[in-house]
């Protein structure tokens, strides 16, 4: 099976589709620690990351941030002072694409 | 009037007391733009900046996070493409503290 982590986030161009709920089903495996959540009737993916302190807490945010701005595919970020809350989803698509998972993955290894 | 943003955050030692609403009520003036919300009872204070772009959303939340971290107090921030919501108040007091009105005003400065 293909990494996640190691493809690239694809631009979301007129006719990406939403991912079926058996292709999220058959990506879920792949963002140990993901969780999908329905907010305004939009699925999205989530994570609550625990740090250390806020140092550590800034440096993750500033990580994702790097990452999100290299691809031009931004996900929410809610910084506390020892968790850093990610959430991604495609925001023309109001739902998920395979971006979004690929984005996780990578989220998930810049922790 | 003193002006909140030049004053110092002060330790919240034992003893240190939430705000009474007629306290609250005389400092609102002094955060423009901050709205107070009520989050699982806790009092807070809010505000949500639009930024121009990503590069300055995430500048303001390091400014920000320095802030913080200067004086120990962290608020919650949650950063999107083109906003930044910024939430205080005092976690052990469950509630709003003289501190938080600085910090929010200091925080407006930075902005």
């Amino acid at each position: 099976m293909e990494q996640l982590s190691k493809l690239s986030c694809e631009a979301c161009d007129v006719g990406a589709k939403l991912l079926t709920s058996s292709q999220i089903e058959s990506l879920m495996p792949q963002v140990s620690g993901w969780e999908i959540i329905i907010d305004s009737d939009i699925q999205k993916l989530k994570q609550q990351f625990t740090t250390k302190n806020y140092t550590k807490s800034m440096s993750f945010t500033n990580a994702i941030a790097k990452l999100a701005d290299s691809v031009n595919h931004h996900p929410l970020i809610i910084v506390e002072y020892s968790t850093v809350t990610v959430i991604w989803w495609s925001h023309k698509l109001k739902g998920l694409h395979k971006n979004d998972f690929i984005m996780a993955a990578k989220t998930s290894e810049r922790f």
